[in-house]
């Protein structure tokens, strides 16, 4: 462990393929979608061999803040921060660079999403542990993912041609793309040097307020402008402040107009961003048939169902591919290759006024 | 009204197949599976005009005595009996006919399942009506209805050649036929003469128990032992007496054996003995998609659906013929072509000592 070593926690998403069970106020990230610990409990048990607690920091929102206290008792509650609004990545993440900065002008920051899945951890620590290495250089560094297939759902960043998936040194990024249509997407696998972008970030506090103060120089003044973290008009300072702030992804604000962005091409660490139910589905254990559901279900001529009805018994009878996910007030039943259209449930939740569900 | 017409309205049957909302003290004839009323409440609503509440007598069981009484407060609770035990219609009948005649010599009663729907209720009262005044011949006299398909799941009556259907008259019954395989079902479908056997019976009280003296003597026997209707002693004698009667339908015992049984050969009244979740779907307003669900919920290509889920908004995403009943404990999703293997459901609970759900 490097005491310079911060883990900032990016966990104000929605997740709202989640719905049913995911709302605002139990967004994916505090979920226990796959195994007993929530995805963010899950990733501050990974990170803190490498990351010791009180250097972890979490940013989240209003909603979701109590829930992450709780369910991270070893993290110092006032490094759990909710945003007074909802804002891309880029002022997000300034913010928690302008915080660390200013406690510690040597501050190293590793950014983490809450809510993936980590196959295969001794991997993952690797590839981090190299990360945060190639920051003494001065280099803002990404992680790359050697893709397993032609997704189309994730950003590529493109390594120089000839590169092998390794951890041991980190390449020069030649460019950061979006997702790609399928045609695109294939070429891409195929090219061998495309990597699926992880969304995990690594830098000196410094080097990223300085890479800000050149791209939104809003933003960076705001952030500059506020008092001392911790003091007492710091809260309602931030909340004047925050809202003028650009509304923009560090991809866009940052990492794709830097000069010397490097990246890690990292090999599987059994990385999965869980997009969906199906995906949990994918990641679960299931019976023989196919089905992932609890033991005491009742089960007739049925294959390959996701069901999700805790303390009920559910019966099954002649049918396959499908989503079945029950709370108290709401029951999702989708086709499986319907996964992603989830969010659109909410949306049209969002237009009824159905606040109670949301 | 006439008033020695009686009406005997059979309710111990179980509905397994509308599990999981039919339980073993919330059978099938008071679920409230399609209107406001329950099937049992429905049937005495369309029963009333013709037979008044005082003389309507139910036989159920101990299960759901209580919440019958509960549905059906016109009708005298001491005329609603529950078996000492589970026993076929012949003894169920037999015991009702004793009592009816016990108390007025001329009694005439009709018989009624207890969880059918009718869809024609003005035809459906001239077909009682009918089959009431036959029965002053001192016959048995039985209901057939006019098939709508060649139906494998009904019993068949046989009328003379090229009768009609209508309700003029009663005819004789030539065969009673049991549920037949689908060949035969087209062959008594096409011939004309052949008519569902709508489980609705007419006739004297003493012309039915000089039928089971001939016919099933002991149950006969066992039932002229019994005290008074109403005495100190009724219930625990027939408590003893009950199991000693034989376990046999009043098709078996009577009807196949006896002659001078005339049917009346009824066209359509709406007739539908509701035998699946799937025959609710066919009854039920559906919309444009044929969808059968509560209007709050959220449905995204997604056809011919069965839903009910009370209380709770239901999404459904790309599914299509499904059923999904939804209970606080327990939840169904079926193909609705499989709405029949619902009692399976029942049988694999019950091996597992799940009473819970049952």
């Amino acid at each position: 462990m490097n005491r310079h070593h911060y883990g900032l926690i990016l966990a104000g998403g929605r997740g709202t393929r989640f719905w049913p069970r995911s709302r605002k106020r139990s967004a994916k990230q505090v979920l226990n979608v796959v195994g007993k610990r929530s995805l963010i409990q899950a990733t501050v048990d990974r990170l803190t061999p490498l990351i010791s607690p009180e250097r972890l920091w979490v940013l989240t929102n209003h909603h979701l803040r109590d829930i992450i206290i709780k369910q991270l008792p070893e993290i110092p509650r006032n490094q759990i921060l909710a945003e007074p609004m909802q804002r891309n990545t880029a002022p997000a993440i300034g913010l928690a660079a302008q915080i660390l900065h200013s406690l510690d002008p040597d501050a190293v920051m590793g950014v983490f999403p809450s809510d993936h899945v980590i196959g295969k951890i001794p991997q993952y620590r690797a590839v981090i542990r190299a990360a945060f290495k190639h920051t003494a250089g001065r280099h803002l560094v990404v992680v790359g993912i050697q893709p397993r297939w032609p997704e189309t759902g994730y950003g590529y960043i493109e390594f120089p041609r000839g590169c092998a998936a390794g951890c041991a040194q980190a390449l020069p990024v030649r460019h950061f793309h979006e997702k790609p249509e399928l045609p695109k997407a294939k070429r891409y696998f195929k090219a061998g040097n495309f990597f699926w972008n992880s969304g995990m970030f690594f830098w000196r506090a410094d080097v990223l307020l300085e890479q800000l103060r050149l791209h939104v120089p809003r933003t960076a003044t705001v952030l500059a402008s506020l008092p001392p973290f911790g003091s007492r008009t710091f809260t309602a300072r931030l909340k004047q402040a925050f809202p003028l702030c650009d509304d923009i992804s560090i991809d866009y604000a940052v990492l794709e107009k830097a000069t010397g962005v490097y990246g890690i091409a990292a090999g599987d660490f059994g990385w999965n961003d869980v997009g969906s139910w199906n995906a949990v589905y994918e990641l679960l254990d299931r019976d023989p048939q196919g089905n992932s559901i609890a033991l005491e279900s009742i089960v007739i001529d049925s294959h390959n169902n996701f069901v999700d009805a805790r303390g009920k018994v559910v019966a099954l009878i002649g049918v396959k591919d499908l989503i079945v996910v029950d709370t108290p007030d709401a029951l999702l039943v989708a086709a499986r290759d319907r996964a992603q259209q989830v969010g659109d449930i909410v949306k049209a939740l969002e237009q009824r006024n159905r606040h109670d569900l949301l």
